[in-house]
Parts: structure tokens; sequence; C-alpha cells
């Protein structure tokens, strides 16, 4: 970790680009083409916003990579990524020149034109925002041109030590976030204000603390999130609700959200809240949900695959004679992105190994009543799992 | 527009799709099938989080549009979309059987296996998040799979009464915002804590005034977001920073933007800030900056080219000798998506038409010193065009 910066080092990089290389050589390919933004920033540490506009960032199989952007990124990238070697730059999008037939250029000139080229995508381009344009590989006919996501994805799949210390570090401030939420919530407030303002609080108490050492890696207003993204009253029966327009109700029941982004890692800690006294078919449903968990984080561990996880909160939730209520696989990996492979899914034969990270969030959700959810971040050790995410779990420390 | 609520109504989401089916029956399709967020949200009026789970809107040549989704949508699309006939739901991702073969088995049972169909990707899935899964072109080997993009795409270039309301409503909250962003700024401030706070004021002005009429449709901490994006000092140089870790300083020249989602829709407004007495060097830098953007403003009318409107830009940049702090075109269409086409760029021949929606926003960027950036949305009128976004331009008012 460089000295006062949370987030990736420049050596970790250098070794995650050095490892991509020695497998381009192994396999001998010339290259390796990425266009999405995640991967691009897994690789050479550089954040950028992915639009309409090509970028690419290029990994030959020996030297610096180098990448292809429009005009309007070449300062950011000079400033942010000391692992670039070249920038070459197109005007704009579309441009007289369409990019793709610059980038095409651009390749022949590094001496690409004939090589075996890996990439994580055939059109040349992340491809957001109503782009069009026609796909690299056409433009670029002696070229052959290999899937090549698995290549950083792979690697993405074992967490360093560096990204699980981001990891606790976004999961000790979220952990704080919760508390303003839980003192802010009540009845009679919108969920939204609540939500903003707590974010706001907890902001300010990290900012205080950590000062120039903390580094927002991606775009958003506040790189505090906490929340409840719709799951309010009855609304809380909604997985992926957007949104909610009613007030907090006494009674009701809520699910919260908290993440807080560290060098570009975010843990995932949610919890379910009961607004004044639980009724028993909450307290049955919070019970369920809890056991649930309970069973699913017993199971963690090396050398089991992905789907017994899943299994064992499902054998659960069907002791408890609420399967009813189910509406999803039990968790997702967890890393630059959101939700990442490996999957908590009776489809995935994954095998678990030490140093992945999973959220583990079994939820019930009854259509018209509420959904009962909580989500933890834990990572594989030798033997087990650990906690990424410290939270009160029980239903007497979440009922506000 | 529906009584007492700010979003695209019923009767606007039906006539879109009857206007798909319209094509679709002239050019014997027998469906068109997505997978973009922003497609489904424009054609059906259902908003939802895409992530590694496969889901799919599907408008059949006559009927109503069926959605294929994991089971956690379902309640959802039943709850929020009045438009979806059947919702068809496979267990989750990635499955015991894949999302795709069950969405190919689907189709079949619709009656599609052997039809045209118009899609807006061949992989058949939005493919977030490390997505992987057969195409689906490639499970339904009967059917016939054609570009389906512009069929949608082509209806968003011009906008409707309810649309440019939706955008009007936002610039007027996007003004307040502002307006308080400005009371919110001052030298020794953290730029991302005045942004969080001056969100949070806003926010609660607007739910105070719009009640229950106002409907968040996108999955963000604030619907109203107003700030910087990291444009502070130096680093306003970079046009799409992510962030910066300095607190306001005194002379600084800062890059502000404020938007409200609106029923999915948000307008643009930027401004450039000056904070304390200006220099001479800012002052001919904003000064260049403003004669761009004003030439441009006068150019907009229908029936001439997007290109032009760039030229008028680049023109006046050119006379005022600055032309080395170009980086991009003059600005982009605007709509569910911050950035849409058509794109005021050399490159764009699209004849610009009434009712379409353009940011118009010529920058000039100086690494090391500032940038300068204004961006407002106007639409395009019978003989030019109206600002949807009013706010002041001018240096005097924009120093604090």
């Amino acid at each position: 970790m460089e000295i006062g910066e949370l987030k990736i080092s420049k050596a970790e990089h250098r070794s995650r680009v050095e490892r991509i290389q020695k497998q381009l050589r192994r396999k001998r390919l010339g290259a390796l083409y990425l266009t999405s933004s995640t991967r691009i920033l897994y690789t050479t540490g550089f954040s950028h916003i992915s639009t309409e506009r090509p970028l690419a960032a290029v990994i030959p199989d020996e030297g610096l990579p180098f990448f292809m952007a429009p005009c309007l990124e070449y300062d950011h990238i000079r400033q942010e990524c000391p692992l670039a070697g070249d920038v070459l730059t197109y005007p704009d999008y579309p441009g007289k020149i369409h990019p793709m037939r610059v980038f095409a250029k651009f390749m022949g000139e590094k001496g690409l034109a004939s090589s075996s080229i890996a990439t994580d995508s055939l059109e040349g381009a992340a491809g957001g925002y109503g782009y069009r344009g026609p796909a690299l590989r056409d433009l670029m006919r002696r070229a052959k041109f290999v899937g090549g996501r698995d290549i950083v994805d792979n690697m993405r799949l074992i967490k360093s030590r560096q990204e699980v210390r981001l990891l606790l570090e976004s999961a000790k401030w979220s952990e704080l976030a919760h508390d303003i939420l839980l003192e802010n919530t009540r009845a009679g407030l919108h969920d939204t204000m609540v939500a903003v303002r707590s974010s706001y609080d907890a902001l300010g108490r990290m900012l205080r603390k950590l000062g120039q050492s903390y580094v927002q890696m991606k775009i958003a207003l506040s790189p505090v999130v906490v929340g409840f993204r719709g799951q309010v009253g009855a609304n809380s029966a909604i997985p992926h609700a957007v949104y909610t327009k009613n007030k907090i109700r006494r009674g009701d029941v809520l699910v919260t959200e908290a993440g807080v982004e560290v060098g570009g890692y975010t843990s995932e800690l949610e919890r379910t809240l009961i607004v004044g006294k639980p009724s028993s078919r909450a307290k049955r449903c919070f019970g369920a949900m809890l056991n649930a968990q309970n069973a699913a984080l017993k199971e963690f561990r090396p050398g089991i695959r992905c789907g017994r996880i899943d299994e064992a909160a499902a054998k659960s939730v069907e002791e408890s004679g609420l399967k009813e209520g189910l509406r999803h696989h039990a968790g997702h990996g967890i890393g630059l992105d959101g939700h990442e492979p490996p999957w908590l899914d009776p489809g995935d034969r994954t095998v678990i190994r030490e140093g992945m990270v999973f959220s583990c969030e079994p939820g019930l959700y009854f259509p018209g009543y509420a959904g009962f959810r909580h989500s933890d971040t834990v990572v594989i050790t030798r033997k087990g799992m650990d906690f990424i995410t410290h939270y009160p779990r029980e239903i007497e420390e979440l009922t506000i």
C-alpha cells in the first residue's frame, strides 16, 4: 500500500501487468486489448468514466501498456496512470474518421496488425450511450482475435492482501455510516432524505479522519452511500426496488444498504430494520432469514463448490416453512464490481478458494407485506471465513 | 402526463409500443427483443437495475410486450409495469439451466422459434458484471436475428412534449440546486462535502414542494446531484475528472454540474465558477469559452447538420487565439441517457430537427492551470432553439 494513500500500489499494478504478460507469452498472444473500465482499472490503476467515446488499454506481451483514447482523456491518463506508456488519441466521437479506424491504424503502428490479440470486446469498444461503429476485428483482418476476458477476470477471483485491506477499510466506514442511519431513521421521514443526510454525516466523519489519504476512484455524488434504495414498507418485498415515494411509517420493515468506496472497492453491508415493536409475523420472517444467513455463513470454506452455500441457506428456509419467500440465490463475489463471479448459486460449480470474497445474503420476500435480507461481506480463510463487515444481526439490535 | 405524477404516461408508452409494432409488421419482423435498461424503460416504462442476471422485454408484432426475467424481478415488473403481458422467469443466474437456454425455450413457447427477430443484442443479454453465456442466436438456430437498436433509438431522437416537460422540470430544480451550491461553496471546504450538502438541501426543497407527484425512476443515492465531480482548481483542466482530494482554494476555477432526475430524464446544467477575484488569464479564458458557447447557441436550427454547431464553436475559439485549449466537441443529444446521439461533432452528418434536445458545452482546458466549460440544455424549435436550462452565464454572476 502506498504510504498515506488508500489505494492499490503502483507495485501491485505492475505485478498484475507482468502476470498478464507471462500468460500472453505462454499462449503466444501479442497483446491483451481491454475496453471495460473495471478491467482497465484493475490492470493499470486508471479510473475513467466510460461513455460513447471508445477507450482501450492495450497490454503488449512485453513493455508498458499503451492507451488509445479520446483527446479529452489524454491529460487525465498522463496525470493519473504512472504505468501508461504511449497515450494515442483521436479528436472525438464519431469524428471525421471513426475512432475504431484510428485504433486499427494505431495497432498497426504498434506492430500488432498481424498479431494474435486477446480482447474483452470483439467490437473494440465498451459501446455505451448509443455508440455505433465498425468492429475492430473487421478493420484488422490480418490479426487474430481471441476471447480475453478470463485473463483478467480469473485474476480477480482471488483478492490480494491490499484488496482485502481496502475492503476492510470500506467496511469500517460503512459500519459507522449504518450507525448514523439508525440514529437518523424514524417514522414520518422521507427515506431518501434520511439516506442523503446520513451519507453526508458519515462522509464528513470519514474525511475528517482520513484527510488526504482518502482517494475517491469512482464517479459518484458521494463515495459514502447509506440508505434504503426503495426497500421501505411493502416495497421492501421488491429485492431490486429502485425507489419509494412513501414516507417511513411505524411498523415498516426496511432493508438498508451501506457501502463506502475505498480505492475502487466497496464492501456490502445490508440489514433488515423494524420500525417500532416487531409483529409476530415480522419476528418469524426475520428469524427465518437470520437462520438462513447463519446456515450459509457456517458453510464457507475452501474446497467446496459455490452451490453448497446456497443449498445450506435454501435448506434452512425450507425448514422454517417459508420457502415461498425465496427470490434469489445466497450471494455473489464482490470486489471492484458490486457483483462479480463466482456466484453462490446451485448452478455455479466453482470451487471456493482462500482469498475469495463474497456477499452472504439469503433473502425472503412476501409481496404486499415486506422483505427480509441481511448482507455481509466475508473473505475465505485457510479453514473457513472471516467477516469483512462487522455489524449486529439480531432483531433486538435492529428495531428502532 | 398522468395527473399528479411526473413521469411519462401509460398512454404514451402504449403509443410507443404501437409505433414499434407498426415498424415490425412493415418489415415483416416477428418481434423486437430488448436488453438495454434504457431502451426497456423508454418502451415499456419499466425501470430496473441491470446486473449479471439477463432480463429482456420482447415486443411481438401485435399484443402486449412480455418480459423474460430473473425470479427476483417478477413482483417488481407486475407492480411497476402496467403494459407487461406475461412475465416469464428463471430462478437465478447462472442456474442449473442457463437463463439463455430458458429464454430460448420461452421464445419457442411464444411462437417465435422460427421468426425474424430484431434485437439490440445478439448475445441476448445486457452482459454486465461478469455475465457469461451462450448467445441467444446460437440457441435459436431456426430464428433469424437482425439489428434492432435503431428501431428504438431513432424514436428517441425527437423528444415528445411529455419528455420536454420532464426535462424542463428537471432543469427547474437543477437551477435551484445550483443556487444552493453557490451559497455553500467557499475556500477551505472539501468539494465533495459541499456537493453532498447542497444536493441534500436541494432535494429537501424539491420533495417538500412536489410531494408524492415526484417519482424517482433511476437508482441513485440522491436524484438531485449538484457538485463539481473533481473539476476543482488545476483538476478543472481534466474534462472527465472523477474526483479531487484538494479543498477548494481562493483563486480556484471550478466547473460545476447540476442534474435532477425527473421521470428518468436529467437535463444538463454546468457552470464555470471563479473563487475570489478573477485573474486576467481567468477572464480571458472564461470570455473565450463564453463566446464559443454563444456562437454555438446562435447556430441551432432545424435543417442544418450537427457538425455546424461544433464548427461555429471551434471557429470562435480559434478567433480567441486559444485553440490549444480544445479537448472535445460542442455537445451531445440528451434524454433518458446523459449522452445520446446525435453528436455536435464534425463527423456527425445528422440533420437537426425540431424536438431534438442537446447539451451545448464547448470547453477549454489548460493543463496545470484550469478548465472552463458551461453546459446548457436546449430544445430545437421550429425556427431555432429554446433554453431548457435557464441560468446566469456571465463571469460577474459566477464569481464567489
